[in-house]
């Protein structure tokens, strides 16, 4: 890896905040056919503190939490004669907590559920070692040898994120609007650690495409450039010749990434990020120090770029653009490419590389044009294409198109809107993708149709019980999971973070 | 509690020593109908490095262990993508881990038996925050995403021993003595921590009785007389006026001692333990210093002997002895008050309380005459008594009585060997009260026989797998268990040390 970008990610690690919340407030978890999971948890009042082998209660913290956990465990009556052996089980819903996590069979490690044994030698302020990802809190007495006190139960929250940089929407604005913005930066602010987490429940890595979406609503609340600067830096780092950049990397035990996990839509929103950290923050010095990564990147997807406008796969390729099922990628990722191409072209300008600037803009120009004729269906209103891969219809596909600038004005209003209405076609299932749909109305100037497209699918999260935006959400399947169990979602996803960006840059003046 | 003596049982802390043991031996716990609990620990080799989830291994370490676990949690090809999940569970012997803890239906706590799932999140290197004690560790990857290799796995040993003090035993010797000796040895240091522990594994508290062994044998053996007086400092802090001393303590988290735990026998072994340290140390500034209580304690079971020389039960009043089943405790209970009565007569007069001493060599010539001619049965040859309990012909009351100077020489020598030899009699079923058996024997100057003794009972008990000395042994009795499953039982377990006592002070010259 790249020492020098490592030491530049090294120096430009955040200042960690911490915040303590504390909870006697219990619940009951019981079924509700009404709630979108099937449970609510029902408020039984304070807890008690006493209890004996084989109690258990939840507690509610109250909000979304991210960080360690303490609590005071003391004897009641006689002094504890032995050790005390409990078991925690953390869920960032009640629906988690009203499941047995052992029924869980899905693809991703069971050990990302977050459940723990504690055996408790002497009576003394707990404070466990690891960092969880919860606002309910199950804890049962497996063992005490007499009646054992538990209070205190605390939970000192770990985040970059300083909620003194977030200015307050105007006196005002729609209180739907305004609750969307206090759920986004809250899931945003849960997902600052020392990089841009994807989700601090599940992964806790930092990957392109959340990086991206991260740091654009990061600019509009809680302003860390530093920690964009930081995770722009990581990635450069891992750059290797002739390979995408990986799409994830991890900073534990030290910087880390995988063989084969290059992405090509997420190096390209590599170059968008770095191009986006240049127009808010107009930091030349690191711009300048990061571009020629970017640069390379970029190239590199341009040569993938065949005549017929199309896309071609390197060896080792994959594409991301969402979690729908049997998504077709090509076209949705060529026009992430050609979406990047233009902010790329307009960075390499302003950094005084005019001889990229110029490639770009025509390769640009030129395939734009091409795909336009090659797969754009006049009669169906839409692109598609059974050449490369299978005959699909999707959003993902118009959507990135439009950003990538193929169609524009009512020709591109038109397609949206009709595949965004029709009953045949693949619609995302991410808030991820939602975002780049919401991106594409806005530059369509529908400005009024992307509010209310925010307010109907991340305001319709927040009524089914979101304290933060989830990875994976279909208003009508609750039982959407990319794991094939709910349990193993992520509740608090930074990909979903971007309604604030939206909000605070468009829709609120 | 006296504040004064706190704070001397405090700068009398002693100095931890740590060791380091790192083993990649594994072995098979096979069944072995010769084996004393029916299993085997069959070397297998050397680990493999990496595992897959389900795996499982158990190491040996070689010796018994007390202290704090780290091991090296590596990926093997691809990346840990997420935490792994072991379980770990510690055995002092084999015959545990061939055991399902969960089999456990016994009267203490569950939680005692060491058994702790561990969830890693990054790739590092593990430390336990547990003090464990073992031989044998049995790891379980209950959930890896991906190949885990699992390394160094390291025993940080703690103990207040210094094995530099430790003389070597004269060349020549029985090398049967030099193999108990050993043991006992390291029994003793393994239950030195900051107090003589009674049992590294279970309970982990100080007792008077065990400490009583334990300061006794150290004199021979690490001379950690700092020991010593921080633990007597400990208990002296726990007086309450016209209470027996509490039995037991605990350290942490500070020090604590539950009511209504007052035994006689073991108040009157403080007092012994006392005279035993001005006798070893001639420190007679620590010795004036709790001589009060000692003395109080003497009193207070002073004014329990009735006219007819038999004691007296105060309310609340319990007496130990020993964990034979159905044991009566009236006679030998008695042997220790005027076992201990005697060593403080001669204490006090060392201190230059004349008056206590006369009064107490007053008593004790009383009480022992009338505890003759009331409780000696000449014809059954024995101490006998169905006044005040159960009529019950044990070797604790015999023993306990010789020591007591009930009766002394051939009359004494016939009562003891008679008792031992009958196939009527109750026996000793703790290495505790055999300690005191022995102890009899050299009072009796049956040197030999004492020797002899030492070596058939603790002997044999290394014969039988012993790494450390047990708490409870019946050569004949596997299954043998003051809490219904041995499993429970503390296999290193401080009252189990003195053979290094007579050993050093008697045997071996």
């Amino acid at each position: 890896m790249n020492k020098y970008y490592l030491e530049k990610a090294d120096i430009n690690t955040p200042k960690l905040y911490e915040t303590e919340v504390i909870s006697d407030n219990i619940v009951d978890i019981v079924p509700d056919e009404t709630a979108f999971f099937g449970v609510r948890a029902v408020p039984l009042g304070k807890n008690k503190e006493a209890f004996v082998t084989g109690e258990k209660f939840i507690l509610d913290f109250g909000d979304h939490c991210v960080g360690t956990l303490s609590f005071r465990l003391r004897h009641e009556a006689r002094y504890l004669d032995a050790p005390v052996r409990l078991k925690l089980r953390f869920g960032e819903t009640a629906y988690e907590l009203s499941r047995d996590f052992s029924t869980y069979h899905g693809g991703l490690c069971p050990s990302w559920l977050q459940e723990d044994i504690v055996t408790v030698d002497f009576p003394e302020i707990v404070h466990l070692v690891r960092r969880y990802c919860f606002r309910y809190l199950e804890v049962t007495v497996i063992n005490t040898p007499n009646a054992v006190r538990l209070t205190d139960f605390t939970v000192t929250g770990i985040s970059s994120a300083n909620y003194a940089n977030l200015e307050p929407l105007p006196h005002g604005t729609d209180p739907e609007l305004v609750a969307i913005d206090r759920v986004a930066a809250k899931t945003l602010a849960d997902c600052m650690q020392t990089a841009y987490e994807d989700g601090p429940k599940r992964d806790r890595r930092l990957w392109t495409g959340d990086l991206r979406l991260q740091a654009l609503t990061d600019y509009y609340l809680f302003k860390n450039d530093r920690l964009a600067r930081r995770c722009l830096y990581l990635f450069a780092a891992c750059e290797e010749e002739g390979k995408y950049l990986p799409g994830c990397l991890y900073q534990k035990p030290s910087v880390f990434f995988d063989d084969g996990m290059g992405i090509c839509d997420y190096a390209m929103l590599f170059c968008s990020a770095l191009c986006d950290y240049y127009e808010h923050t107009g930091d030349t010095a690191t711009a300048s120090d990061i571009y020629p990564v970017a640069q390379r990147q970029m190239d590199l997807a341009c040569s993938c770029i065949r005549e017929d406008g199309s896309l071609r796969f390197l060896d080792g390729w994959f594409s991301f653009i969402d979690w729908a099922p049997d998504i077709q990628r090509m076209l949705p990722c060529l026009g992430v490419v050609l979406y990047s191409m233009e902010k790329m072209a307009c960075l390499a300008r302003a950094l005084g590389d005019t001889e990229h600037a110029d490639v770009w803009s025509t390769k640009l120009a030129d395939t734009r044009e091409k795909v336009y004729a090659n797969f754009f269906d006049k009669t169906e209103n839409c692109f598609i294409t059974d050449k490369y891969e299978k005959r699909q219809y999707s959003v993902q596909a118009q959507a990135w198109l439009i950003l990538g600038g193929v169609i524009t004005g009512d020709e591109a209003v038109s397609v949206l809107r009709g595949c965004l209405s029709s009953e045949e076609s693949l619609k995302p299932v991410t808030p991820y993708m939602h975002h780049y749909v919401v991106d594409a109305m806005v530059k369509l100037g529908l400005t009024d149709e992307a509010k209310d497209y925010v307010k109907s699918y991340w305001g319709s999260m927040i009524k089914n019980g979101a304290d933060t935006f989830w990875e994976a959400y279909d208003p009508k399947n609750p039982e959407l999971s990319p794991y094939s169990d709910v349990i193993m979602n992520s509740f608090c996803h930074a990909w979903s973070c971007s309604p604030s960006y939206f909000i605070r840059r468009y829709f609120v003046k």
